[in-house]
């Protein structure tokens, strides 16, 4: 009998996967966790694979096989996997039984072209992607309770939906004017394996953009904001610091607005929402206001004429940006508070 | 009798004045470069008030009267002063015939207004700025050559006015669409002063915007790149390093172009100028490789219809866009070559 | 009726205080928490003082007066105030039946003149002096859960201290010897006040030693010890990050020892104290091992003759160093596991 | 005929190569310059391999061949290879009339044994060996001008036998007692090969101890300094930061001392050596002071007894530590100022 309170994760080497760890294994409502990896090392506990997890809860360590995942009592599963892991191992762990949570942008997409065409892989299952639910929780809180399929959203996505969302469906965008979102993300966003631009000495008292026109979680931003590509530039950069992401976004309005009246907006579309957090007209949030939470802040300067609208919106990218969020959904799925272990 | 190859600084306590300091002690052009401070501490040597300086070479150390510099024999003097004192002490040291470099914004604009308005203060000299030249060299070098008074220009705007100037003076720029300036700098740019949100905490493994619609170099973009204010939008953050600026620019271009043919304009534009480096299309410049040096590299890409251009613009705020910037000001009033003393 | 689980907090605006209130803030024994402050800033809740607590739980914040405090259904007080104030402050606490755990150096010393001599500041009041107990609790959990007055220990000092004790316990430590205890720390540990050499540019890309033969933490390190001053160097450095100490510690040993006897050494002293990891011999424990946790992380090399030994003791200086160990104290104080709310 | 100041660098894809372009590339005393590499990714001039020497001068690139070097007009080759191809290439440079400044281990030991142990490779050509000089010029200024074999030394062991030797030449140093040096070096110093270790999120924000008890410049530093390795604890750690080593030495006096009998020791041991600055008693060096240069400064604390004496020891561990001392080395050879394009 599976119990959607006992947890298996698969991958957990990365920065995404033992930030799962972390917050799972201090989660009231979490009941048993094993982690599943490629390659155990021959250790036995999480923490010999982890240090800093020592004395935070003796978590199982398993090499990965998806029968052992699937016949043991695991209720939920979480997949810190590559996207084409993800596309094979999310069917077999649904036909198991169990509810699946993935991290990778597998199952991000409504169309598999779209996928195959900015990951440059192979489609994933046709049915099962039809299932998938986009899993931001502050837009599909229903969805993702009933889904058996979350597809959690991508980092620099996250915090561009949530800002430009609720102009979008006021339509107050002005369709004739381009959207910038100039995002930057700190380095554990680029993942753990080492590479010469990711040493200490590249990245420390340096800073770059990447991928200009050419950056995945494009798609996932059209998809959910309702803009055309056209419109849209998306720019991603590299901070110098280990944590969180800040992304300026710039907006022509369709009708004049005035600071109370945008703060409004804002406030009323996330009411009820704890996770997302409003700053007051003239107040902008800042990477540290957001690291090492499960928050999305979002603040806003008006031009004088109340039609060019600035949104500054933060979030930790391994928390609402990833593992975090994860842990947002499955609140949903097994029915407890959506912030429950993430405050 | 007055030699322009003999220095005086006034004010050498910030981070400007100190790297000011640097390149005048190892100039080959510089024949004596004295240093004056309002409160010397009871020094007689530059080095004695910053330990770095130590070993190269004893620059003397004297408490500011300005009696004092323009009866001695400089002929050119630094200003590395606040713009209130600089629009004091500039006209009398031009009328004790010494030729100026002011490093502030007080003599940067062609009307008064202007600088009164964004700066809230007093208007500077009228005939002094009337005579005053904006110090950008790759645009004015033979106006600067003549003249008398040079107004070095701010850090930022030098990033974005070098990178805007060769396509608003090809007219590319469609004037429909907003042009989008995303800054970001090094502390360093924030001034030594202590305060609560520079001190290393706040600052470190942290990012922010500021002065959104209200910073200072605003009116010298827009005078210096013939946009009009309801078409910018320039945003300033503060990155968690000590040095460098680097600027994204979004532009919508009026006629459609290749990579090619955007590398040929700038190539073209900034040919023999030997302190802005164009990079290739398809290859994007860093913060770390302009840090430490007084070039401004310029990269772009552009999108597959020829129409979005995305524009990287890096330089030292303390070299290219701040003290370099001053010295190759100098080289050209004193007549050698422009990168003299900065490579 | 005073409950020890009604906390009130003195002094939150530096960096312990607001890392007291997230800790407590989460702690599930804690009922209720009130915050006192010089200047509420015109304030009613926390959160507007912290704007990174916002959405973490509405806590008061309140205008600081004793007499409010002990009229208030507070039974337990922590101070996060200076020495001064909690040298005022914890007797008047005391005597209005409130439990007191002080983070100041106040209260740390058998001897009212090594206090005087070291902070320059007036005895502490003779009779609480005499009933506080140092709150270290891997040393004293006893006395510390019978205490009405706890002196929470510095950060240095607890790193050393965990580290030397097992060996000045064992009578192991070679007295013709010198002990020396190399320690750096990240800069939350100086403080959140704007200081010329706190300021980003100043720390970063930067490290120095600090405060040589005068460091305050050094009579706490002398007293539990048992080291003789004439033995004893300690030698501060600031690190160019935001929070964690790593203390490098230089013994020599009385009777040669094996790398697996001094593991079992350490192993049997700590057995049974959730919050000091020993690590094996071989590895050694890094910052980030310990940082935004409440563990003390202890690792050793052993020269070939077994006599020489190299002790590395890492701790979070605002966790385990601070407002976590405070945490510690009062979950002895009340009863509770001394690892609650700190995993 | 073979020029002195035409130079071959053979290696110059590591940091130390990088520093050693770039002052070469200024250098007022150098004429011709060639990089040689294994791989020139089919580039012919090196600034298209390292984009941040762009338009600091054309240096021509050449697949690394022994016979082009010594065929070429170059007299003086700088090696910045590994100890192994260091080894293997001098005997052939020196064959072909070059005289050889090594920045590997290759050549530092009068032993050829301590060099076989310490780096596990094979013993360095005798004859050769029998040559060599350790090239710390403010020891052996003589030595080097007249040498045909520098072996420049390591960065770390020039930051201790710098603050040692006028210890050690007085016979100050109590022989009972241990020396303890505790040294911290920024990242550059680890090499810039990608590694788990030095993943940007491992090194920032973090702090750690490596190589206890068996660091490769343990031996420069016994052979230099006179000490006993019995006496001697040397230990290394990682800072968060590119640049830079700072060294806490500890040693005890068999004589007691003033602060201004030590300060005068060390000025009159430095006295006319540009490049050692010596700190006055109560004042401490910083990384920052050196950073970017070629100083190594000395400061000191002694105690209050005059017995137990603290040094702090600075450099950058890419200038005076590698290519900065590479470039003393040369100029000693050449016969002008030690510090000529150093300053």
């Amino acid at each position: 009998m599976k119990d959607p309170r006992n947890i298996a994760v698969l991958g957990v080497t990365g920065y995404t996967g033992v930030e799962l760890a972390k917050l799972l294994l201090r989660h009231p409502e979490v009941r048993h966790c094993t982690f599943y990896v490629r390659d155990t090392q021959g250790f036995h506990c999480l923490s010999q694979l982890v240090p800093r997890l020592r004395g935070s809860g003796a978590a199982p360590l398993r090499a990965l096989a998806l029968d052992a995942v699937t016949s043991g009592g695991a209720g939920t599963a979480f997949l810190a996997t590559p996207p084409d892991v993800s596309a094979e191992f999310a069917p077999q762990l649904l036909d198991g039984g169990l509810r699946v949570i993935d991290l990778s942008g597998a199952f991000r997409f409504s169309a598999a072209e779209t996928f195959c065409s900015w990951y440059k892989l192979p489609a994933p299952h046709a049915a099962r992607l039809g299932e998938a639910v986009y899993g931001l929780p502050e837009l599909s809180a229903d969805r993702i309770r009933a889904a058996n399929l979350v597809a959690n959203p991508g980092c620099y996505a996250t915090s561009v939906i949530l800002a430009l969302r609720p102009l979008s469906e006021a339509r107050l965008i002005d369709c004739t004017k381009n959207v910038v979102c100039d995002s930057k993300s700190g380095a554990t966003g680029a993942g753990k394996e080492p590479r010469p631009d990711l040493h200490f000495v590249e990245v420390h008292e340096n800073f770059r953009a990447y991928n200009l026109f050419s950056h995945r979680h494009t798609p996932e931003i059209l998809e959910h904001t309702g803009l055309d590509e056209s419109q849209l530039l998306f720019t991603t950069h590299l901070l110098p610091l280990a944590r969180g992401i800040l992304s300026t976004i710039y907006a022509t309005l369709a009708i004049p607005q005035t600071p109370a009246s945008i703060e409004n907006l804002y406030r009323e579309f996330y009411a009820g929402k704890p996770l997302v957090r409003i700053w007051p007209a003239g107040k902008l949030p800042e990477i540290q206001h957001v690291a090492n939470t499960n928050f999305c802040d979002i603040g806003f300067a008006l031009d004088a004429a109340g039609k060019r609208l600035i949104l500054v919106s933060c979030l930790d990218n391994l928390g609402k940006g990833a593992a975090g969020q994860a842990i947002q959904n499955f609140n949903l799925m097994i029915g407890v508070q959506e912030q429950a272990g993430l405050l």
